[in-house]
C-alpha cells in the first residue's frame, strides 16, 4: 500500500483581493505562510515522511512546499517544478476581480465559466501583456502547449500526462510523494484518482494548506482519503473556497 | 565566456553563538535571511540570470538560495542538493564554542586545526549522537564516504568530483550556474578555479551572503572574479569571518 499527500497552496494575496489568479505569479500572505507551516507540522506530528516533492512553477505553491518541508526538516529533498501542476489558466479574466468580471460579462456568463467543466473563459490575446509567451519558465513548452485560457477539462488534460509519466511511476517505485499544487490541478488529480464525474468535480472544493492524504493500493486505486487535522476546520476552509468562487 | 556565481550562506544562529558548526544543520538568523535577499537583489539589479542552482543539504545554504531565488523571481529553477557542497565536517568540535574548545584542547592545538590544510580535528566517535550515520539524507553515501571529521584537504577532495562530474559540464553546456554553499566548500571551489596553494587557501576568508562572480574562459579558467556590490562591505565582511576563526 502506498501513501500520497497533496497540499493546495496557502492563502495568496489575490485570494484576499478576490481576483482571478490563474497563472499570475502572486505571493502568499502571512496567513498563507502560516497555513503552509502548519501543514508541515501536521504531517510531521502524524509521522509522515517523503522522498520527493512535486510542485508547480508558481511561487505560491513553491513557497507552500518550502515552508512545509522546513517544518518537516526535509528542505534537502529533491523537488520537481512542473508547469503541468500550475493552476487552471484563467484567460482574459486573470487579474480581474469578481465584481469587475460580473460587470463586464454579466453574472450568468461568469457562473458558466466558474461552474462548467468544458467552457473556457475568453482567451488572452496572444499579445496581451498578461500572456506568458515571453516568460522564460515556459520557454521549453512545445507549440500549442502554452494556454491562453483553460476550462477545467483542459487543466485535467495537461496534468494527467505528468501523473502517468512521472508521479505514478515514482510512487510505484516506492517513493513517498508530496505534491504542493493549486485548486484546479488538485481537482485534476482527485478526479483521476477517485474517478469523479465531469459534473461533480466542478463542485468539489479544496481548502488551502490542509494536507490531503490518499492511501493507494498496488494499482494506485484509492483505498481511502482524508484531510489531516481537525475535520471541521477542513470543511470550513473548503466552504470558504466555495464562497470565493475563484480559480 | 561563461559566468559562475557563488554565494556563501547568510549568518547562521551558530555563527552568532561562535560555535563550530560543520555539518550541524542550524538555521539562518534574521540577519542571514536579509543577507540572502540582498544577494538576490544585487544579482537582479546587475542583470544576472540563471538556469540551474546547486546547494548543499544543509538548511542555512538552502534557505540562502531560496531567498536569493525569490528576489530573482526564479523560485521555479531546478535546484540540485548535494552533500558534497556541505561545510567542512568539524568532527568532535561540532557544537563547541571557541572558548570551550580552547579550554579543552589548548589554544595552540585549536590554531593548528583552524589554520592547517591537512590536520583534521579529532573525529567523532561512530556512536556519537552528533554523528550523521542515522541521518536519512546521507543514506545513499557509500561506505567510507560519510566523514567523522575533515581537514580542508578532505573537503576539497569530496567537493571536486561534483565540480568535475556535474557543475563543470553544466557550465560548458551553456547553463548559467548559481551555487549557494559554505565557507569551506567555497574555498574548495576557489582553490581549484584560482589554483590557490595549500598554504594560501586557509588564509582566504569568504564573507557571508555576498555573491562572488567568476568569468571563465572556454576551458573554465578564470578571466577574473569579483564580489558584487560595495567592495568595502565585502572586505569588512571577510575580515569579520577571519576574526571568528570558525569552520
Amino acid at each position: 500500500m502506498y501513501k500520497l499527500v497533496l497540499i493546495r497552496h496557502g492563502e495568496s494575496t489575490w485570494n484576499l483581493e478576490n481576483r482571478f489568479t490563474g497563472w499570475t505569479d502572486v505571493e502568499l500572505t502571512d496567513t498563507g505562510v502560516e497555513q503552509a507551516r502548519q501543514a508541515g507540522r501536521l504531517l510531521k506530528s502524524e509521522g509522515f515522511d517523503f522522498d520527493i516533492a512535486y510542485t508547480s512553477v508558481l511561487k505560491r505553491a513553491i513557497w507552500t512546499l518550502w515552508h512545509a518541508l522546513d517544518e518537516l526538516d526535509r528542505t534537502w529533498l529533491p523537488v520537481v517544478n512542473e508547469w503541468r501542476l500550475n493552476e487552471r489558466h484563467y484567460g482574459a479574466l486573470q487579474g480581474l476581480n469578481k465584481a469587475e468580471t460580473a460587470k463586464k460579462y454579466g453574472d450568468e456568463q461568469v457562473l458558466v465559466w466558474r461552474r462548467s467543466y468544458d467552457t473556457p473563459p475568453p482567451a488572452l490575446e496572444a499579445d496581451d501583456p498578461r500572456s506568458e509567451r515571453n516568460d522564460r519558465r515556459y520557454a521549453s513548452l512545445e507549440a500549442g502547449q502554452l494556454p491562453l485560457t483553460e476550462c477545467l477539462k483542459d487543466t485535467v488534460a495537461r496534468v494527467l500526462p505528468l501523473w502517468d509519466a512521472d508521479i505514478a511511476p515514482a510512487i510505484r517505485s516506492g517513493k513517498r510523494v508530496l505534491i504542493a499544487a493549486h485548486g484546479n490541478s488538485m481537482r485534476a488529480l482527485v478526479k483521476h484518482l477517485d474517478q469523479v464525474s465531469d459534473e461533480d468535480i466542478v463542485g468539489l472544493n479544496i481548502p488551502n494548506g490542509i494536507p490531503l492524504v490518499y492511501e493507494l493500493d498496488a494499482d494506485l486505486k484509492p483505498l481511502g482519503s482524508r484531510y489531516l487535522g481537525d475535520p471541521e476546520a477542513a470543511a470550513k476552509a473548503a466552504a470558504a473556497v466555495a464562497s470565493q468562487g475563484k480559480g
